[in-house]
C-alpha cells in the first residue's frame, strides 16, 4: 500500500515535494491558439507548489520542448521559476551528499538554496528528458543554463556512456531522510545493453548493479530511496523500453517520466516490490489517446520509509476528447456496404464530434486561466477508402469551436494481422 | 578638457563606471585555437570592474555575436556574470527614475540590485546592438533572457519604431546625479528617417528634440548627461551612420558602441561641445587594421557635471598585427616587371610576416590567460595578377606559429579611381 504514513508525522520530520514531468515548455508556441498552453500549465504547477508549501519540486524531463528552447520559451520558464519560486521561505531540506558532485554546472557548485547570493523559496531539482538532453557545440542542455543561471538544480546527469554510476543526492528533513537518484534520458537500445553487461550502477549503502539477481529482503532502512527516470516505460520492441523489473528492489518509489498519459497512482511492481508513479505530462504533445486522459502532478510526502502521494489534478489544462471508431465494425449500423459510403461516415463523423464537444464541455474547471476552446480527435479506423471525405474541410466546420481545426478526423488504415504471424 | 574632476571630489560622491562594449561573445567559439578569446577578455573586464571597485558596468551593445547565442555563449555569459557581478558589495547608486519604465524584461520591474532575492555587487547595465537586437518569434532579445535572470539591466531598449523617446535612467550617488539615456541599435537608415523628422526625443529636464537647432548655451546643470549609442560612427554612405553633430548640445559624454576600433580617449565635439569616447570591442571580428589596434576598455569617473575617463589596456586579447602593402608602389624595389613577380611577392610576403610575427611578441602581456598565439593579416593590394600567390599554402608555412594559419595573406584588387568621376 502507497499510503503508509502513520499518525506520528508532522510536518518538520515529512517532506513535501511536488512531483511533475514533461512540461514540454515551448511546445507548439508559435500557434495562436495553443500557444501558451505549455506556460499556463507550467504556472499552475509552481502555483500548487506554492499553495502546497511544498519543500521542493521535482521534474522528470522534459521541462522544454525543444533540445535548444526558442528565446521565447526560455525567458518565459525563466519568469516563471523566478516568480515562484524565489523568495523568503526557509527551504528545510539539508544535503548531506557531496553537492560539487550532485549538480551539474551549478555556480559556487551547491544546492541553488545554499547559494549566498540567491534567495531560494522553493528548490526545483530536474534531471533530463530525451526532449532537452545535451546537444550542439560545448554539449549542453537548456537545464545546464537553468542550472548556471541557479534556478534549477541538475541532477543525475550521466558523463560517462561506457558506464553509468548513479549517486544519489541524500537529502535530510528532521526524522527523514531521502536517497534521489537521477537517471537523466539515455537512449532506450543503449541502456539496455548496459544493464545487460552490468553496467549501470546505483551507489547506495550497499552498492546493487542494476539487473543483477533482486532476491534481497527489503530491510527496514534508513533512507528512502526515490528514482527518477525518463525512458519508455510501455514495450516498444524488445530493447527500445526499461523493464520495470530491471531496475533494483531496494528502490521504495520510481518517478516515471517521458511517458505521456497519467498513471501518477503508485502501481506495485510485484517482483521488484518498489512502487512506480507515472505522471504523465502537463500538455498534450500528440493527440493521442494517451494524452487525453486528465492531467495531474503529484504530491509526494515521504515520511521516513514511507511515502503517501496525492494526485492534484490540473485545472488549467485545455479539454481534449478523443475518440477512437473503427468503421468497418460499425459498417451494418452505418450502411456503409449500401453505397454513399463518404457521406455516411460525414454524417456520422458529424454528431460524434458534437457529442465530443459536449463532452469536452464538462471538462471545464472554471479556472480563470483555463482556455476552453477543446481539442477534439475523432480517429476513423477504416478498410475500404469509400468511407473517406476530405478531412480538412471537415475541420473548417467547428471552426471557432475547437482549438485544432486542421486535424479535428484523422482517418488510420486498419492493418489486418494474420493470426498465423 | 574631459579631465575636469576636482580635487573635492571623494569617493562617496565620485560614480565610477567601468565602460566596455562589442565584447561578441561566441565570436569563433568553434575555432579550436580562437574560440575562448570572447570569453577571456569578457573575463579581464569583469574582473577590472572588481579590482577597480567600480559602482556599475556599463555596455554599449553587442554583447553577443549571434542574435541567439549558442547555449556554450550563454551558458559561459551567465556563469561569468554570476561569479564577477553577484556577492555582498553594497551597491551605492540610488535609481531616482521608474524602474519600471527604465529596464526591460526585468523581474519585479526594478534594477537588479534592488530585488530582494538576489545578492548584486556590481550591476550592469546595457543597451543592446545590432548584433544581439531583437529578433524572431517573441522579438526577445538575448538580453532579455540576462534580464529576466536578473543579471543584467537592460534599457534604452525603443519598443516603438515610428518614434523613439529615450527617457533616461537617473542615477544619484552623494553629490553626483547622472542621467543615463541609452538608444540601442536601430538600422542607420530608419534613425537616420526618424532624426530628419524630428521623431527621437530626449526626455531631461527641458526636453530637446534631436535634430533641432543646438544653440542652447550649456548651463551649469544638476546632472551629468551621458548618452550610449551603437550606431556607425564613421560615413558608410549618406544615411548610413549617425551624424554626431544630430546629437543634441545638452549632452556632457556620449559613449559609442558598434564601432570596434579603440577611439577611446574622449574627443570633443566642437559643435555640440559634449565628448565622445568610443571604447571599441574586446575581441577583433575581423582582421582589419582597426581591429589591430591594442584594445582598451574605460574607468569613468564622474563628478558633478565633470568627467574622467582613463583608458584601461586590456592584457588578456591575443596579440594582433595587420599591414598592408600597395604592391605597385614596390614595383621597382621588389623588380615585379622583371619577370617571376609571383616568387618575388611571395619571398617578400614571408620576410614582412616574419618582422610581424616579431612585433606581435611585444604584445605579449605576461598576463597568464592571454593567447600568445598571434593574429598575423598582410594584405596585398594588387593590380597585376601575376604577383598573386596560393595564400593557403603560404599560411601552411605558418602552421604552428600564427592563429590564423587559412588567411595570413590577402590579396585585394587594388581599384584605380579615375580622377574625372
Ligand atoms: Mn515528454
Ligand atoms: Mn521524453
Ligand atoms: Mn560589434
Ligand atoms: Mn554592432
Amino acid at each position: 500500500m502507497e499510503d503508509t504514513t502513520g499518525a506520528e508525522q508532522d510536518a518538520d520530520n515529512v517532506i513535501r515535494i511536488l512531483v511533475a514531468t514533461d512540461n514540454h515548455l515551448g511546445y507548439g508556441e508559435k500557434d495562436a491558439v495553443r500557444g501558451e498552453d505549455s506556460f499556463t500549465a507550467f504556472e499552475e504547477i509552481l502555483e500548487l507548489a506554492v499553495s502546497e508549501d511544498v519543500d521542493m519540486i521535482l521534474l522528470g524531463g522534459d521541462l522544454f520542448h525543444d533540445a535548444v528552447p526558442s528565446q521565447n520559451s526560455m525567458h518565459k520558464c525563466i519568469e516563471l521559476l523566478r516568480r515562484y519560486t524565489f523568495g523568503d521561505r526557509p527551504v528545510s531540506l539539508e544535503i548531506l551528499s557531496d553537492q560539487a558532485q550532485c549538480f551539474h554546472n551549478a555556480v559556487n557548485q551547491s544546492v541553488n538554496y545554499e547559494d549566498p547570493n540567491l534567495n531560494i523559496a522553493i528548490p526545483v531539482f530536474s534531471i533530463h528528458g530525451n526532449h532537452d538532453d545535451p546537444s550542439g557545440f560545448g554539449r549542453l542542455s537548456s537545464l545546464d543554463l537553468l542550472s548556471t543561471s541557479g534556478l534549477v538544480n541538475y541532477f543525475g546527469r550521466w558523463t560517462d556512456l561506457s558506464q553509468v554510476e548513479i549517486s544519489p543526492v541524500l537529502i535530510r528533513k528532521g526524522e527523514s531522510q531521502l536517497a534521489l537518484y537521477g537517471l537523466s534520458h539515455i537512449h532506450d537500445g543503449r541502456l539496455a545493453r548496459l544493464i545487460k553487461d552490468f553496467k549501470v550502477k546505483f551507489n547506495c549503502p550497499g552498492t546493487v548493479a542494476i539487473g543483477e539477481a533482486g532476491d534481497e529482503s527489503k530491510e527496514e532502512e534508513d533512507w528512502f530511496h526515490l528514482l527518477v527516470v525518463h525512458q519508455n516505460r510501455a514495450e516498444r520492441g524488445p530493447k527500445n523500453y526499461l523493464p520495470e523489473d530491471l531496475l533494483p528492489p531496494f528502490l521504495d518509489l520510481v518517478i516515471w517520466g517521458h511517458e505521456h498519459d497519467c498513471r501518477i497512482e503508485p502501481e506495485e511492481n510485484a517482483k521488484q516490490r518498489f512502487y512506480v508513479s507515472q505522471p504523465g505530462s502537463s500538455v498534450p504533445t500528440s493527440l493521442s489517446e494517451g494524452e487525453a486522459k486528465k492531467k495531474h502532478v503529484g504530491l509526494l510526502e515521504i515520511y521516513k520509509g514511507k511515502f503517501k502521494l496525492k494526485a492534484l489534478p490540473l485545472q488549467t489544462v485545455r479539454p481534449f476528447v478523443y475518440e477512437s471508431v473503427v468503421l468497418p465494425d460499425r459498417a451494418e449500423e452505418l450502411g456503409l456496404d449500401e453505397g454513399d459510403a463518404s457521406n455516411k461516415v460525414f454524417k456520422f463523423a458529424k454528431e460524434r464530434v458534437e457529442a465530443m464537444l459536449e463532452m469536452a464541455a464538462t471538462q471545464h474547471t472554471g479556472h480563470p486561466r483555463q482556455p476552453t476552446l477543446p481539442l477534439i480527435r475523432l480517429r476513423l479506423l477504416y478498410t475500404d477508402e469509400s468511407c473517406m471525405f476530405n478531412a480538412i474541410r471537415f475541420g473548417q466546420m467547428f471552426s471557432t469551436r475547437v482549438a485544432n481545426v486542421q486535424d479535428v478526423v484523422q482517418f488510420s488504415k486498419l492493418i489486418k494481422r494474420t493470426k498465423t504471424e
